[in-house]
């Protein structure tokens, strides 16, 4: 397979481009508003109000009655202020320029200086995004005044026997699509991150099975030996297969899983959270059963983990910086680009309300390594 | 009353706006052209050129004969460098990039290395504005290259016997409206100046009576004891019932005016420059007759008034980051909100040119203070 | 003569200007892309990847076989990063992200990960622009994928018996067309530069004679004796006489040559790139023989034309900035503008393709000086 991805057949804006051929593409951006995304830690949402942006939404995240978390729009109904410069007044918020008081549901509760006349009423009503705190962070849905027909996703090891875990936060300059192509994309780490998570290629050939069903896609690679990095020699000193999944589960999870007999076990999950078109934030969960001493991994894993993302970060900002300079993405990919264009798949049907299609698709890929 | 301003019905740009349903507004700038405002005080302008800036219209300021302030468009019509880069030559102005001179009038007096030929001539007139040089102010009239029918906004108590005058000037990110709104609005002051201006609400309800009529609005507001906040403190040791008018003058006036008995009286007169649709500077001229000594008033006043304007500032900065992010303003105003689409009616009627209707306006509005 | 310029007679974007009749005009901006334009000097391009920017087309520049200059579009065909970020490996230059390589031609020679498939294609091609190592300068041919027909501008000058030089680099916040004008103008060197290059104006009146014809357009002045600057004392302390002719050639050189007697001989060549519409970078090659030491010379050279510069540099930045806030230019041109519109023409036609007439124009004008 030697094509573009449908990605770069999209239209391209006019005058943005100074040679005519040079481009085809726009960005790969689907902007998927009927789901949830992390927010906030859960001990960031204290008694004040909380600022945070989702696909360009601004909120206002407060705790309400019962300590609940609360979201709205952050934009007072009465004269466009952000809510989030107010107070939380018991259980409800106040707005800090007039007063006025809202309830978690977006209600009005009270206007001040007011002598007459209900405080609620439809033109008051700010828009209101349903709310989850599971597993230590708070999730918002996407659309406001909704009740969602789904559950945000869980981090399922986080407590479970035998489990440690890491929680980093780090922000890319990139569309979700780039960012969650990228934390699943195994050629790149051969290359850029030589030496930190994978060496030199050994020329191993090894299979990717992909499958793609419902509202997920994964790589599982066959014949993966104990890769020579030093985050692998953590994971097993003593060498042997790989048993190693790449997955991407809509709306923006990214899950990459690493076994290595029943000893050693270790899910990096990241839950990606669109601010805007153009950048993501991503929550990213390490889950491990190791081994190795787990005080030891906790201390080694952040540096690392930080220090491999740095270097994504710098090409997903150029990328981006290069994809905006010339109205669109040109993409020229090859068949072992294997999950990028079947998440690109998933994400347009999301952001179309397509449901999850029925059918499977599994196709095998062989990648050097 | 429970209705939208008008100017939350106009129409929205498009593509500004993620969720379709929560915006219906445009901004409330009306461009008023025909009118003086305040771009320098006399000190500031000496015998060098001096830039302005009036609804986005690039002005360079300069003394010509007798001392007279001038104001041309500031672009050299030769090659298009501001003139405020050049010098005071006599009574002339001199570009800075080729040394053409222009009169108080725009029109050019002298083409260096030019052999022959007459340095004047329609391509090379300036747009030059009127000027007044009034009460410490220069003022200049936003259309160019007319007699204006009408004379500047008069500062009356200034030098009045028995008064003194405190001046200052702000800066808000906000349009002419807002910036004229918030001045004039009481509920926000029980609010957001709770303890500086006004103390917590008493409970007293007040009537506001407003009456609109010719180029101007305005509130009085009857039933008001003396507030127990640090300025009325000033004002009135004795306590007693307050005379106060809230008072909105076209093109862009905001007095607030106060009397306790004869003896004290206090007028707030703010001018309001829009230097462009969302940047407004404000010229603050707060008069006095008090029984309190005038040297303290003085002190007290200019911290306390900053104080004040820099809770408005940060609302108002705020307010117009959320409008322009969301395409447009969508208000919902109560009956309360008295004096606010009276200034927008007025402005709009004003910017498209007609004449001060013969019409009087008049209302009564119950608020709780 | 006494009309606007071509360019002023442009249409104007919508939108922009408070006043209706305060513009007419656009920028001058012609995009002339069949063209050679300076990226780097030659000691600059060493054994690591090179950005540089020619009319807003993003390059990368590399040393590929025997160490031939190479210069391709700055963006990896698979994921678009900037190929500036990678590294030279041999004779290719390799993405940072992914290591795909590419040859000086652009065609893709390597993909890491790939078992098997040739790397080549035309998905994967990277455009790329000719390239030339002059006279210690590396010039790219603005248009991709083509055999220039023309070759670039050379510095006579440089290397010959008798001369020395000084190469600056300065950057104008300027169209390249006021740059260029900028560069060629006499009459503003008499007024902004008054004591650096020129004295006060001492009323003596010169012949320029205008000629244009083919890809050039050049004015010489007639009886113009030795300047009391400091630049001409350096030329002759004797006085005398001088030889100055002022010269535009296609696309982007200005030569102002300055002569006086045998023994005296000053060459400044000025080879402009163009950045972006509005940013052009000015290599300046300055060629002389003349009877003082020639190492006073280049002591003295490079601090004075760099405040010339600066001061002209000033003039330009306010100057785009002020055809911008205009939606285009407004100029009003005099008979002593006296190559501004031709240079315009000749850049306009460059842009539209047309080969040079064989039309030769002579006009004579009167300049006081």
């Amino acid at each position: 397979m030697d094509e573009n991805d449908e990605a770069s057949r999209a239209k391209l804006p006019a005058g943005v481009v100074p040679l005519k051929n040079l481009t085809r593409g726009q960005a790969s951006v689907a902007k998927v508003l009927q789901a949830w995304y992390i927010v906030a830690r859960s001990h960031e949402l204290t008694d004040n109000a909380l600022a945070a942006t989702v696909w360009d939404i601004p909120l206002v995240l407060f705790r309400g009655a019962g300590g609940q978390p609360a979201a709205l729009l952050d934009r007072c109904p009465h004269r466009n202020v952000p809510l989030s410069l107010g107070q939380v007044a018991g259980a409800e918020l106040q707005c800090g320029y007039h007063g006025w008081r809202f309830g978690a549901d977006g209600g009005c509760r009270f206007i001040p200086s007011r002598p007459t006349g209900d405080a609620d009423g439809p033109a008051r009503k700010v828009p209101s995004f349903a709310t989850r705190e599971l597993d230590g962070f708070i999730w918002v849905y996407a659309t406001p005044d909704v009740t969602p027909t789904v559950e945000p996703y869980r981090f399922a090891l986080m407590g479970a026997p035998g489990y440690d875990h890491v929680v980093s936060l780090v922000t890319a300059e990139s569309t979700l699509h780039a960012a969650t192509e990228n934390a699943l994309d195994v050629p790149h780490t051969a290359f850029l991150h030589k030496g930190l998570f994978r060496g030199d290629s050994r020329g191993v050939t090894i299979t990717a099975v992909v499958r793609r069903s419902g509202d997920r896609v994964e790589a599982q690679y066959l014949g993966e030996s104990r890769p020579p990095g030093l985050v692998a020699r953590l994971l097993s000193p003593s060498g042997g297969e790989v048993t190693h999944y790449d997955r991407f589960i809509l709306p923006s999870i990214a899950e990459v899983e690493y076994r290595m007999g029943d000893e050693n076990h270790l899910l990096v999950a990241t839950a990606m959270t669109p601010v805007s078109d153009f950048v993501t934030r991503l929550w990213a969960v390490v889950s491990f059963r190791l081994r190795v001493p787990h005080t030891l991994v906790k201390r080694a894993l952040k540096p690392l983990a930080m220090q491999i993302f740095q270097q994504d970060a710098v090409m997903l900002k150029a990328q981006t910086a290069l994809v905006k300079r010339f109205g669109g993405e040109q993409f020229a990919s090859t068949e072992i680009d294997v999950l990028g264009r079947h998440i690109w798949r998933l994400l347009r049907a999301a952001e179309r309300g397509d449901a999850p299609g029925a059918e499977v698709l599994e196709e095998r890929v062989e990648l050097v390594v």
